[in-house]
This record gives C-alpha cells, structure tokens and sequence, in this order.
C-alpha cells in the first residue's frame, strides 16, 4: 500500500507552514500521482487544571473559522524550544500567565495525516498556578477563562468546545486517568 | 477580539485545498496582519459498528506523514452529495464496502479553525453489514479491519490509533452513549 516520492516541489510558502507537491508513485501498480503536503512545525496542547480542580482555557479569534473558539493552550514547538514540553510550558505562560509544577506527557497525535507532516503533543499541567501577567505575540488577544473540568464532557456535547485537536486533549487526558 | 478581512487573495491552488491569503484588521487595536487560510471542503468521519460490535476501520497509506494509519472511514463532502450524512454513507461503501440501516450525527467539530475553514461532522452508522465490494478511487488502497469496540481505547493508548479526527469521533460516540 505504500507510495514513494519521486520528486518533491516547494510550491508555496506562508509564514506558519509550507506548501509541498509530491510526485509520487504506488509500489504495488507503478501508478504515479501528485499529492499536496503541508510542512508544519510540530503542535503542543496542554490542560491546566488548578488544585480546585478547574481547567484553564483561552477564548481568542481563529482566522480559519472567522470566529472565536474556547479551547487549551497550544502552539507550535519553535526551534528554539528544546522539547515539547519546553513548548508547552512556554505556550501555557505566554497565553494564560499560568504555570505548573508537573507537565505530564498524555501522547501525541496526527492532526491530519493525510495533508500535514505534523504531530500535535498533549501534556496535562497540574497544579496550574497563576504566576504574571500573560505575555501575547503581536496578532494575539486572548481571555483565559477558567472551567470546571467536570463540565468539560457538557461543553463539548453543545458545542462549545469544538477544536478537533482540544477535544483530543481531553480524551487522551481522561485514559490516562482511568490507566 | 475580533478581526475584519480587508483583503483576500487566492495564493495557491491544490487539488483537494486552496491557499488564502487575507490582509485583517483587529477591531480593537486597529492593527493590521496578513494570516493564510485553508479553503477546504467540509469532511465526514463514520464509525460503522456490525451487529455484533465490531468496528470497520481502514488502514492505509497517508501521505502527509508517509506511513499507513488506522482510521475510520471518512472523506470529503463532495458537491453533488446533497448533505453530510450522504457523503458518509457514500464513503463507508466506496472505502470498505459496508453499508448501515442507520447513520446517527454525533456532532461536528473544527479540525483546525486557526488555519482552516472547514468542519468535519461525525456520524457512527449501525448496523454495518458488508454489501459488496469496495469502490476506491484512482489513488487509494485500502485494508479493511474489525476490531471489538471494547479495544479501541487501548489502540488510542498505545497510539496504534493516532489520527486526530478518528480519535474525537470515538470520543463524540462515547458521549452520545452516556447521555
């Protein structure tokens, strides 16, 4: 079933991925294809959660949707980071102002295995603490809301959590907890 | 916290996406930025079940990281399928040759609403029942496996299971099934 690449093309390139085209062929048939690839930095998402047992979301505006969205702290590993969990931790202070004593690795998923080379790494943050002020980049405006994390399954059920990779967070979060 | 497009500019085409590059101002600050949007099609995800409580899942070559995965069937909602559910049904026949009495929505959610435009809606389709071959098109080969419901959460665990959108529609039927 597998294809290999027989030439690769930069076709496009933002400043938060790049565009790929592949020419590839089928091992099995000798067919040959084009298929696009985006070339993305790996992705972290974290769930804080405080010593009462709440949950620290960010409410912001996606560009994609053109709207707001309530979902974790995420963002992208940068070179400068030297780990996941570096990112995450990094992510989780400049977006919320909190931090934690424990990030704990809950695995690590495709976003879109089909068009994206990337990974997306959840990590849990407990006890989530508020230590400053947040420290946003120059696009970002954010307000951290915070959750009962019994409530999480309710939100998600009316759509008001409603980020593929946030939900994945909190089900990768919960079989950790009944391992 | 919102932003209002001032311009939008198609910057690539693919076939199964368009590259968007928009010029927006934050409504608050004044400010302006340049962010890139994903033009893509709607997507579908099913989780078909047989009458005795297996799940048909698919494994195959993706090209976005170069490897085969296991996911549940899904694909994109095409133009001449008159809604979600048709495009659902249609995929399960087309990728796996099974089809269902009935297809229930789970939900939908946002794959990615910071760079993407699109939803993907979930169903799980009861009870699957193998009706002939499969239909692939020109670019897919495809295995077709069953495996219990009951082990799908260890397979999520030990990242057998690792698509991020196949992981939030066992998540969505878990919590319809509670409710």
């Amino acid at each position: 079933m597998r294809w290999e690449v027989l030439k690769s093309e930069l076709v496009y390139r933002a400043r938060i991925f790049d565009v790929r085209r592949d020419r590839s062929r089928a091992v099995s048939t000798g067919n040959e294809h084009d298929f696009h690839v985006l070339e993305i930095r790996d992705w972290v998402n974290v769930v804080p959660i405080t010593s009462s047992g709440e949950v620290v979301l960010v409410r912001q505006f996606r560009h994609g949707i053109q709207d707001l969205t309530l979902e974790v702290p995420a963002g992208v590993v940068d070179p400068e980071d030297s780990s996941p969990e570096v990112a995450a931790r990094r992510e989780l202070r400049e977006e919320t102002g909190y931090e934690a004593a424990t990030l704990q690795p809950l695995g690590a998923v495709y976003p879109n295995p089909a068009i994206m080379n990337n990974r997306c790494f959840v990590f849990v943050a407990r006890p989530a603490e508020l230590s400053g002020p947040p420290q946003w980049d120059g696009t970002e405006e954010i307000a951290v809301e915070t959750v009962p994390l019994a409530q999480i399954p309710e939100l998600i059920r009316i759509g008001a959590i409603s980020n593929a990779l946030t939900l994945v967070a909190f089900q990768l979060l919960q079989l950790k907890s009944v391992e």
